[in-house]
């Protein structure tokens, strides 16, 4: 089997498997494996268990669904090409809750075509691209019997909720995922039939505050005007955070905020695309808010930002209850940027909360997760692989694109495995993450398991 | 039957009928009637009919439970007093809804005794007090076959959720309630054994708070720097709205607001109790908060306040989730003084809002319900009665208290009706009202049932 044929043949096979692979995905969406809610544990280890089946009916060894503190790990390995460099891959197969629920057009884990969309909760994030890695392997093995390269596989299972298992088992295991550089599957593309790689991700803090006041409920025409009440304090406090026109007041936020530089500038000039109609568009805003001296681009993915995620606390039936509660819980994240590290953010953060406390209320904040912000040079040997491969798929050279997201597996390979990232990205701005009537758009299933077959055979040659 | 042996034999009588009187009180305390929650409205129903079936049983006319566009009334007359003076009694029958739950020590409506308190939902607030005016009816009626003054009784279902539903009747039926002075069981006194009168009440404007954003939920990595996000957009409303002190910032809001006088500062300098050091025990904290400049006496009850009662928006589970919402809703409510009608500050305080909302969010504000303040003169004829009787019963002179709380029927029976109110209150300030474990001091049912009977047979002397 020479490498240079390897692709055509395992192009062939996917094609040919076309209907097959998404049945198989439609399988898998029906899972509705929410990482962050305990009582989807169980449904979470099925779709691990699912993977780890389809790796192993791919022809990967060593498959092994890896239990942890949190949610499994789904291993597998394929190390019989000796002097070929070394792929580890990575996706997730966990998926983010699904409230409001009744903002769904079509039930969550039911996963529904409507034309070239699938509609399902994790569809773009992240089993749809994913899945197309574990199928590119099936395409290359089945095709070929061999693949261009050796390869080790990483599928998450708490990439929403925290990821802290994996973190500590790349930590624990530097050896076993040794690697020359990893394919990461969990970025976007622009639009319909632009490629694209990710060379920068923000970072991530997240954080939950609980503020509280009196030893219990007050009633506010007893006490209301001697009695503190948490709801405001925290309106004081998140005011405070950040003011209308999204600049950071915590001391010492901004200080290791590097400038973005001349070539960035000139790369987002030059998309061949609206950035900031689609952004409207997108939202259904005529404005775009936040720091509106910098360019939006450079806001929404270079400057690090700090958004209320949840507010619950007091009375939130119907009609009125004159109580002032004695406590409300905030969750609330900043994304980062290079060189801004969460746990040293944290104390900043931290200490600017406690002083914007107001008198007669007690805050608490700590951390859920955290993540390094990435940005890789362009001009890698790896990137040029990525680049060469989505250019034999797509007919089109792929655009740079510096995103605002957080994939903070990207920082853990490059930073503790000293193994550089590269993303391939395949999600659509309206695939709707995080919310309401995820989509993925189909044709990329497919698309994206043949950038992976390139990839690997293009690193290979 | 002279008017003087009335209270003597009607006395007797509620002293040889405590324990039915209580057991009594027991079961109109078992019916869960939430008037705020639409899936208590059964309940509420139950509660008027028991109400009502009580009131014929202790001899009163024209028994109805009077169906509105809300929660029903009670309504009862004895009018066989010609030449006496007419007494409109009030209380109401419905409760505040009892979240959160968990926080109960026994079920809210399994009323539990525990030494001398009776632990339910609504026991002092307000059935205890106001089923005390029906047992004082039914022992002045049973002991004397009559009353020494002609009485009407007006019992609400809707007190705890906006009252629509008597101030329509009251504004529609002013010559079937027309009286001479109105009885209402609806207040609280200090301390143990120290009877209360109440001449000032604040009025209340109560209002619900949407914020809305992007047209949809947005990922906070893809959007998060340009993107509008109403949970932070609340914050920066409530916060200013009111600052770290208490001082309220909305336009006009403090113009109308009257100076208290020197003979309430040296009423308040007399209390027989350290008002500071009581509210900060029942609080918890170690320092009272708000506008520090007035005495907390002042600013408990004759200052305005601004409270955030409920906050609910974004993603409030268990673990992380980067979204930004793109709706949260809060409930706000002002405590008024004289002369601040809530009409007209419901004008200022929305424009307020409004000016304080951040680009990209949109925040719509309506009015749940509101009621004037009350401010009595303390040595009418009306004031006498109720203190003599409350002399004669306590064996000690009672206290006129100017109150936080909101009684917006006083405001209406005094501005639609002519009729002054009279407040006699016996909730404990450590009743836990609108809170987990509220709770009635079981002497001072037997003691407002007293109290009542003093005063009709005072007031028809």
């Amino acid at each position: 089997m020479s490498s240079a044929s390897a692709p055509k043949g395992a192009r062939d096979y996917a094609v040919a498997n076309r209907e097959r692979f998404r049945l198989e995905l439609l399988e898998l969406l029906r899972l509705p494996s929410i990482s962050t809610l305990p009582e989807h544990r169980q449904d979470v280890w099925r779709a691990a268990e699912f993977v780890a089946q389809h790796l192993k009916g791919a022809g990967l060894e060593a498959v092994e669904v890896i239990e942890t503190a949190g949610h499994p790990l789904v291993y597998g390995e394929w190390l019989g090409a000796p002097g070929k460099p070394t792929v580890l891959l990575y996706g997730h197969y966990d998926v983010q809750p699904v409230d409001p629920l009744d903002l769904w057009e079509t039930p969550p884990f039911e996963p529904t075509l409507k034309g070239d969309n699938l509609y399902a909760r994790g569809a773009s994030d992240d089993k749809g691209p994913m899945f197309a890695l574990v199928k590119a392997l099936e395409a290359l093995l089945h095709a070929n019997h061999a693949l261009p390269v050796n390869v080790k596989v990483l599928i998450e299972g708490e990439e929403e909720s925290g990821g802290e298992a994996i973190e500590a088992y790349v930590k624990g295991h530097p050896e076993r995922l040794a690697a020359d550089v990893a394919l990461i599957y969990d970025t976007g593309m622009p639009e319909v039939g632009l490629p694209a790689i990710t060379y920068g991700l923000r970072g991530i803090l997240y954080t939950e505050l609980e503020v509280r006041g009196a030893k219990r409920d007050l009633h506010s025409g007893m006490f209301g005007g001697v009695a503190p009440n948490p709801l405001h304090g925290l309106a004081l406090i998140l005011a405070g955070l950040k003011d209308r026109d999204g600049h950071i007041h915590i001391p010492g936020f901004y200080d290791p905020v590097r400038s973005v530089t001349e070539q960035e500038r000139t790369n987002w000039a030059g998309y061949p695309f609206d950035v900031e109609a689609g952004l409207r568009r997108e939202m259904g805003i005529e404005a775009l808010v936040g720091e509106t001296e910098y360019p939006a681009e450079e806001r929404r993915t270079a400057r690090p930002t700090l958004e209320v995620h949840g507010i619950i606390g007091g009375f939130t039936g119907e009609g009125a209850k004159t109580v002032i509660s004695n406590l409300v819980k905030a969750k609330v994240s900043m994304r980062l940027v290079p060189d801004q590290r969460p746990d040293a953010i944290f104390l900043l953060f931290e200490r600017a909360v406690q002083q914007l406390c107001p008198p007669g209320v007690e805050v608490t904040v700590r951390t859920l997760h955290g993540g390094d912000a990435v940005l890789l040079p362009l001009e890698s040997h790896w990137m040029m692989a990525a680049s060469k491969a989505l250019r034999s798929v797509f007919g089109q050279d792929p655009i740079y694109l510096r995103e605002g997201g957080s994939v903070p597996i990207g920082a853990l390979f490059d930073s503790v495995l000293h193994v550089p990232p590269v993303f391939m990205g395949f999600g659509l701005p309206d695939d709707n993450l995080h919310a309401p009537n995820e989509k993925f758009y189909l044709p990329n299933y497919e698309l994206a398991i043949q950038s992976a077959i390139e990839f690997l055979s293009e690193v290979g040659r």
